[in-house]
């Protein structure tokens, strides 16, 4: 565990959290600023920085375990909708840097608000982009 | 396929779209109303509703090739931060009812703000959560 990470602290038990699943591999816990009511963040024990750097076999279970809270929220606390995020670096809004799942509960009269504005873009530029991504 | 799902006729070659990757499983092409130059979405070519209905070696390689797809975006786009995100119901923002995943790159000024708004919470209305998520 890297000792200076918030998250490690937390999935070690150093640091208290309101725990709804835990294995070997990963924990979930209550978020304590919650976007909504049951906002979970799902990680896993071993430290990585985000998304991109964890190896297949800890996301995938990582991601299995969002699968299961999500359905849980459903089932359990009446949500009809359910955001599952993952942010990479500071500039997609990721603050603690140790891989972590958002599950955030929906509810058809939250208020919230998760919609970027979409941009208009040309067929060309599409075919660029999508040319660099082909690479 | 449904054949009243835009993305089956996509993921199935009877519409057209930018392709970035391609597999038996998967497809990942550009959102042609995209939140940021490059924004991606993954999707599994066998149809099914969301991340929740999805089995889960298919929820596994959509994922995995998600992260591939970021990584990309890094190297060749030059973008500096990446969200995954999945909507699950209208109630989420889900628009197209056939499970995706979007693969958003960020870079540093692009102006975009994910974020939604924290609510206080006390430490007993968690515990109460966090009770029945246990279930």
């Amino acid at each position: 565990m890297d000792n200076d990470c918030l998250f490690c602290k937390i999935a070690n038990g150093y640091l208290p959290s309101h725990k709804v699943y835990e294995d070997d591999i990963c924990i979930a816990f209550l978020d304590v600023n919650p976007t909504s009511k049951g906002h979970t963040l799902v990680l896993p024990k071993k430290h990585t920085l985000n998304y991109l750097t964890c190896e297949k076999n800890i996301l995938n279970h990582v991601l299995d375990v969002a699968q299961a809270v999500g359905q849980n929220m459903i089932t359990n606390l009446g949500a009809s909708g359910i955001n599952i995020i993952s942010n990479v670096g500071k500039d997609a809004g990721q603050s603690v840097m140790h891989f972590h799942v958002h599950v955030i509960p929906r509810y058809s009269s939250d208020g919230l608000n998760l919609s970027f504005k979409p941009k208009q873009i040309t067929d060309g530029e599409l075919l660029k982009i999508c040319d660099s991504l082909k690479k």
